[in-house]
């Protein structure tokens, strides 16, 4: 069985989790996926502190962004991202073309509109991640055919 | 890393998010705990449900408790369990001489009494694992020295 199995297997029961235990609605669905975003902002920095424990200091940005497609991406999703793109003026974009997260919901476009509260928690593990590496950002996510999914990162310069 | 540092620092923001989102008091710790349990039950379900699809069928109870410390553990906590003794009438005591979940916590006694709620979820996995074998149980923790652990089950006839 694949290594992430108990990951996801947790990650689904938090949605549930935090779904369920809130009214239902619109302003509520926000709510919730600001809570899985912050709940994936502090994985997400405890994670990368330990994975770049023992790691040389990055160059620059770019640099940072190539740990993240790899090293860290493959310590969370076992798979390493497929596509990088800049534009090199502080915009990123991640695609991953066979997303974990999303895997175990059906390809048809029936379940589309679930995808959000399925992306919030990883959006906020990749700003996490960057904060602790002195990166801030605003990461943003979006699917059009499942399970292939797009990460945006804005660089917020300081 | 260890392929298990994503699971354990999810579990661990699981339980800062349902600690910190209650009241504080003991009526409300029961509730977490149980909050935390019921997680458990139903990760367990779904882990055990995916383990055992190409298994054979098992021969009895000791068995399905072998597969249990071996497999089971292994897929979530990356090592077997290191002892397992029964009384043949029906009660199980697991124990894990190293407890992933424990392993981030000091060993100093001053940690003790956190030790419930970094075991709750893991005695529902246990229970939720075992209810999709058909094998109905209480299950409970006890930590003396950390991070050691024993899993009690008692199995309960139907």
């Amino acid at each position: 069985m694949a290594d992430e199995a108990p990951f996801q297997f947790l990650h689904n029961e938090v949605i549930q989790y935090i779904y369920k235990s809130a009214d239902n609605g619109e302003t509520e669905n926000g709510r919730n996926i600001a809570k899985l975003e912050n709940m994936g902002f502090r994985v997400g920095q405890g994670l990368i502190e330990r994975l770049t424990k023992d790691t040389v200091r990055f160059k620059d940005e770019l640099d940072i962004m190539k740990f993240v497609c790899k090293d860290f991406w493959t310590c969370v999703f076992k798979k390493q991202i497929d596509n990088l793109r800049t534009n090199h003026q502080g915009i990123y974009v991640l695609q991953d073309n066979k997303f974990r997260l999303l895997s175990q919901l059906s390809a048809g476009k029936q379940y589309l509109e679930h995808a959000p509260k399925y992306l919030a928690f990883s959006c906020g593990l990749v700003r996490g991640a960057l904060s602790n590496l002195g990166v801030k950002s605003i990461v943003t996510a979006e699917v059009s055919v499942m399970p292939a999914c797009k990460f945006q990162i804005m660089i917020q310069k300081m």
